[in-house]
């Protein structure tokens, strides 16, 4: 009779049916999966308007004004959470942090409670991270029809916002994605990002997609549909125009039969300065942070000329003011 | 001669005393007890401006422009927190949210200290939730003239802003108290949220109040004055109109011999459908939250037509923002 | 190859020569050290705008607004992380709170790729509190050049802004610092307060200037030239016109040899009505908070006309208020 915690994602919808409203507007994101080219290209688009050099002010308006943002972090972020937390304020939003040290679910609450418990509150958009499988579409099919659910982070599942922001930093840098060769490295068996930058440049119609991985850390082949699985690094970045470095934990490699530490990992997985000859002399090179300097990625090209880590994290900006603006419009005046 | 922490309330100055200017205007929130009808009356009337449909935009105003409100939890809370950061919020004012775990009273800075120190950065409200008991009213006693105290939960002697909210949304189910049959059921000895339901539904003169418990989870009848007092919930719930069920804690009911695992609990104390049958037609079932599902209510209860408990989450924001502005006017302009 | 957080200090660029632009104007603010007394005054001037009765209004503008500052707290703190967010806030800014428990250090990211991050967000200014010295000046040395960084407290080198706040209180208490004996007490050795006020003092041309400690907890005289350093209280404290009493760790007490107790402590260090005898009779006392009450001060001294304690507070909101927008004056319009 209690709700759980533990919800049955096989159990649950399929979240890429539950985004967009009958006329075909963004309400929820949850998935990258299942947007067509169109609906992303235009959140492209908004997201360039929320664009300003660095070092000039960032842009800010009203159009959030009078708008509630709840911030529903149940793991530890620094900036993602910062990201939407900069991205509300700047649209004159509202914004309630809630973390999980500090929240009733210490006290055994349901999350759903939680969120019927904010809902009263008369909270327009939750943020919603979560180490759940599952959790941010069991969300969305529960909450009342004028809310909207942005998943930050779920699991080894799922990380729309970052699969746009990496769309974004790839479309300012190159003019467009049909003729692009894109490698993304690293643990792709256990990472959101990877899954959500496959989705997202397959939409795309990306030109050629690698995931180079340990043999152990490769993904299963059905879930990255449209992808070739290497575990040659060497072959797989030549001539391609963007690589994608993906954080590792290091508990991980201590598991590995075949790279057992993090020299063998940096020396046959990590962007260096040597490898990065073979790629496309104008390629660039992502990572969605935090990074491991020295396992996934060489310091020299972290900060090198071909990095764009730090538009990543820019653009990361842009996007979540985009989306927030995109699902408050869809939502309506009130 | 160090100032602890370490207070006895029965040396303290009785909070029913000090909560209005000489005028009777309303200066701090520590108690229900001693406000009067026509005080509680008015603060309901003026939460109800702070209502609006849910689905709506929630009602804002500047009247606390140039304001400073500090939350002060030094007991962890996800709802009522939230609750007053909007509250505030939506009045204009800003909000810092102080917690206890950063705070300096790792250091062992004395809650006074804390205060002084607050204090002398301009803040006007303090909202202060603490485990212990006369805590609000010790600090009230010593800041100055010009700063409010709002208690947010205070041990298990006192939760007036609740008190309220239960008010308002009784209110605003039923026209009058005064033919009203109401019963609180769950751990009473224990419960902040049944002393101060008790007082207000005592002065606004209620016509029945029946407090149902196991036995040794049973009031003080001294501190229960004019309610009923029983251990049987199907004999008191007969014609209720109102049922408001308690939070337990889980480990109490290890302790209870008479009760001694939670499906008994839920057989003998816990709201269930076929229970309501008994209440009348009309009646409403609250919770304060967060609910124990299965134990302290059914879950097809909680969230069937009867519940009032997301009204109860939204009326607190309502009511804190009355409070909010209650004591800012009676501040005055400076 | 990795960035790490130990930093070697020594290696550091003196962070006295990296505050300023070309143009003298200050950019950062490190430490108290090499600023001259025109922009110390100039600094006390501006503060001065910021201050208004306790029990009126806070002072309040927008000449902030559309600016973000960052308060990044790797150490616990309440009141000068609160003061910082009021400053900020009162001025208009949006304010990012960052602690290191939910922050990405938690997973290994170095300290500079955290900054990195929150300066693609387009953040103006970071408030900096670390327990390591040299991070705020390494910090300050790798950020871009339209960022400013601001010193919150940096292990026990130095505390600038809590200088500043102790300077102003002197000079609004006492009108110049030529004719003045300021006296500071405690454990001298492990203070970032007391090097700070002794660098800011220094520079004003204070009259005189006694540094007083057990002897395990006295100074190196090389950092604190031009001070007299003493082991006598009672001999020091003759005719002073400031004194100001240190926090001290009980910790430490425990290792003294001379000083074994919390009791002999206070008999032989501690600000007590009878010592204060001693001095000036419109002597001022001070403490930078928290208090250990009975240790380092007798409450009755703390709490009494000559304290001015809670004054400090108030300043230091001040103080803080006219560093953010001198610092953001010289970033310039964007």
């Amino acid at each position: 009779m209690p709700v759980t915690d533990s919800i049955d994602p096989s159990d649950q919808p399929d979240p890429a049916q539950m985004q967009l409203t009958p006329d075909g507007n963004l309400r929820h994101l949850l998935t990258l999966r299942g947007l067509e080219k169109n609906l992303l290209s235009q959140l492209l688009d908004l997201s360039e308007d929320f664009l300003s050099p660095l070092g000039e002010s960032a842009v800010r308006s009203d159009q959030l004004k009078g708008r509630t943002i709840a911030n529903l972090f149940f793991e530890p972020s620094t900036r993602t959470r910062a990201s939407f937390e900069l991205a509300a304020k700047r649209l004159g939003a509202e914004v309630l942090n809630l973390d999980v040290n500090t929240s009733s679910r210490i006290k055994g609450e349901s999350i759903l409670d939680t969120i019927y418990t904010l809902q009263a509150m008369q909270i327009d958009v939750f943020v919603v991270r979560d180490a759940g499988a599952g959790i941010p579409a069991y969300i969305a099919r529960h909450v009342d029809p004028y809310i909207s659910i942005l998943n930050a982070g779920e699991a080894d599942v799922s990380h729309p916002t970052q699969g746009l922001l990496d769309l974004l930093t790839i479309r300012r840098h190159k003019s467009d994605f049909e003729n692009l060769k894109v490698v993304i490295v690293g643990d792709i068996a256990h990472s959101r990002v990877a899954r959500s930058a496959v989705e997202g440049l397959t939409t795309m119609g990306v030109g050629e997609l690698h995931l180079v991985s340990p043999p152990a850390l490769a993904p299963d082949p059905v879930t990255m549909r449209g992808a070739t699985i290497s575990h040659d690094l060497d072959k797989s970045i030549c001539d391609a125009d963007v690589i994608m470095a993906l954080r590792i934990q290091r508990e991980r490699i201590d598991n590995l039969q075949d790279v057992p530490n993090v020299e063998d990992y940096f020396s046959n997985y990590g962007i260096s300065r040597a490898r990065m000859q073979r790629a496309a002399p104008d390629a660039i090179v992502m990572h969605p942070g935090p990074m491991n300097r020295g396992i996934e990625i060489e310091s020299e090209v972290a900060d090198g000329p071909q990095s764009a880590i730090t538009r990543q994290v820019q653009n990361g900006v842009a996007v979540r003011m985009a989306l927030l603006t995109a699902v408050v419009e869809t939502l309506g005046t009130r």
